[in-house]
């Protein structure tokens, strides 16, 4: 087998076998396979895309080039959860507790932040003590006593698609759905779980800029999930907002604490409690209409938030700021963006509050920078929303003022006003699962 | 400027600018940009192709990355020929000296064969004696004393192509008809002639398998050569069929004296004709009819083969072998082709007789094998002939017996009969200039 018959073969556009798939693999992992072959291939992958047999081949390989994670010493059905990432992307924080207030079973292994989007190892490390860094044992007993863990992946999950990632991002490979699908999909099959929600972003916030791509995307991932012999369903959620109010870390803490009491931002509440009853349907504890039940009844009775306080405890950290979560430090300086004219906020360039929050120092701007955990931004104004000359529209925190000086006149540009009011997407825009595409609620 | 950009732009189909491409190639050769992300590069611009201002850049860039010839020490108007490559394809053998014979002025630099196409410097070679490896001053001189000389190509001509092309060579990205006119024209603006007749061979024995492609690429061709205020001319040619009889070192030596006296193969002779008189209109020796007939007086008083033994004998090989080719070496070992059935010769795959021709040690494999110039094979009935089971096709020859029995075996399989006529192509088929392409002959 040589790699230059497979790459001449994938530009073709012909399909690849599962043998040429796995040399592929295996030989970049061990380093036989050079870089500029592989670069290559990735970008006839972009033009020709892949079949669902060769992704399924391709996902498989990359999933087994490193450990395989063995959940089977957790009891019950385990559910996993995935966003495809977005700006003020809190969802695990609320959803991870709920799930398990209702007596599912959430062993969670979650990213960092990089570029516009947020990560949610970074944001439980804003709780004073608490740990990510967890031995797997310690991370198992951890479920099965209390419901749920979540902690940073650990190191080898999946080291083919470390690689590939890497040589994706710099030859302009990245947006590719196949390869997105195959990358996400790796991790998540050898993460272990039974089950699997995914939380596919779409609009000006996401990956995925359109409904097309984002469906394309949702459906590429669910076959890949199903193929592997896990119920896999995708839920294609509103990113050209951002999500909720907050964005930063400290403050997206707080939003996960008043969601968690039934009174967060619309959007994010409706999103939460969609994505736990899912999780929850999927983990056998009963059909839609029970686990809804269940969901608003462990919002109401504060037994949801409890759990939250619970694993903060259990994973050693100072379950108080849980409770008392205006105890968490605030930012030393803030500023007020204003509208700058009457009329309706027409778009909001989601990506850009993203940016915007990484430029106050809520993010990294490359994998080895540090987190300002009090910086960030509150939207109070969202798209749709009527506003008057001079009223407020957000307010943007930072530890640095010049930071804030800067990050305020880059976030202004993220807003288009109109007389007009503009069509706004539901916060679930549709559910994909095997069986097709079903738009929602 | 990122690399990443460039890449991303390409692959989105959009025009990269001149200071872009000189970035890339720039950057490539001072080894700043790293292969992954040329080869990246070099897959987008196979599926999104290149505009002429953009390929005309990258032509531009690639010949002055490394010496750039200077032949004003030579005086009238320096005409190059390059063609594209093919099986038996001894053309300047003929044309180079025709063309001086006439008047014209030919310093052509050319190269070794490699693969199943061979090389005008390794058929010279098989000539007791001849020299290629000249000095620039004594090449000039000769030149202006005996009106051509024809040496091996220096090291430093455009060495982003040698770069480029052994890239292209493992990462399936040689087959893209911009970058294979971009490799070939970046060596002829280098090699500094004023004006430029392309041979653009087209069939199951050339790169260009089909005319739409080999059109195309003339087109391109064409259009960098004008773009660089050369006046360039391509011709395409059959090469469906292995050009005339002979395909090997000594053998072609022997047709090209044929030819020379007006002897040659009806195709090849018409071939070498037709290239002569359209290099002597480009350099301002007067009109077609006019050069037409000089064309055909220097072969009938045979003072076009005169001057072939001339340049032999200016470049120390020894001219008894040109007035008396019967002296060359013979292969130790031949053996015939017989018709396996009676009926036409309704398609032969050229490439395959080519590759036999390797296979008995008439090519080189790689970079770095020799050639036995005894090696080869004579083709006495070719496509569209009638044949009877039994009838001579052919006859190989080599010095290696072993080789003999592979070579006829493998040779078979290149015929394709049938009961009814095949069409057959005209030896030139079509000329293309800037103002268009024009059906020929």
């Amino acid at each position: 087998m040589r790699m230059y018959d497979i790459i001449d073969k994938k530009k073709r556009g012909n399909e690849l076998t599962k043998e040429e798939i796995n040399f592929v693999i295996h030989g970049y992992v061990a380093e036989e396979i050079p870089d500029y072959q592989i670069a290559a291939l990735l970008m006839a992958i972009y033009f020709q895309g892949m079949t669902e047999e060769e992704l399924l081949y391709l996902t498989n390989s990359m999933a087994v080039s490193g450990d395989l994670v063995d959940l089977s010493d957790i009891n019950g059905i385990k559910v996993d959860k995935h966003s495809t990432g977005g700006v003020g992307d809190k969802t695990t924080l609320v959803v991870a507790p709920l799930v398990a207030a209702c007596g599912g079973k959430v062993a969670k292994m979650s990213g960092r932040g990089l570029g516009f989007t947020g990560g949610t190892v970074d944001k439980l490390e804003s709780i004073p003590g608490f740990q990510t860094a967890i031995a797997e044992e310690e991370f198992f007993h951890t479920v099965n006593e209390i419901g749920l863990s979540v902690i940073g992946q650990s190191a080898n999950i999946a080291p083919a698609d470390k690689k590939l990632y890497a040589l994706r991002d710099v030859t302009a490979t990245v947006d590719s759905i196949p390869l997105i699908a195959a990358s996400i999909m790796s991790k998540k099959l050898a993460a272990g779980s039974d089950k699997i929600v995914l939380d596919v972003t779409v609009g000006s916030g996401a990956f995925m800029k359109t409904k097309e791509d984002a469906v394309a995307l949702a459906e590429k991932m669910v076959a890949i999930g199903e193929g592997a012999g896990k119920e896999t369903i995708a839920l294609l959620t509103n990113m050209d907002v951002p999500l909720g109010i907050s964005v930063g870390n400290n403050v997206e803490i707080v939003e996960a604490v008043n969601t968690l009491k039934g009174k967060g931002p619309k959007d994010f509440q409706e999103i939460c409690e969609i994505f736990a009853i899912h999780m929850l349907v999927l983990g056998g504890i009963g059909d839609f209409a029970a686990c809804k039940q269940k969901v608003m009844q462990a919002i109401a009775d504060g037994t949801a938030l409890e759990k939250f306080a619970q694993m903060v405890r259990w994973q050693g950290g100072d379950n108080t700021y849980i409770y008392h979560p205006e105890k968490l430090e605030k930012a030393k300086y803030k500023t007020d963006l204003l509208a700058g004219k009457s009329g309706y906020i027409y778009h909001m360039d989601t990506e850009l509050c993203g940016r915007a929050a990484v430029l106050l120092g809520a993010g990294r701007e490359t994998k080895d920078s540090g987190i300002d955990s009090t910086a960030g931004i509150c939207f109070y104004k969202k798209t749709g929303a009527q506003v008057k000359k001079g009223e407020l529209l957000a307010t943007l925190y930072s530890s640095s003022r010049e930071k804030l000086k800067e990050a305020l006149a880059y976030l202004e540009k993220g807003y288009v006003f109109d007389d007009k009011e503009p069509p706004v997407w539901n916060s679930v825009i549709a559910k994909v699962t095997k069986d097709g595409v079903e738009d929602l609620y």
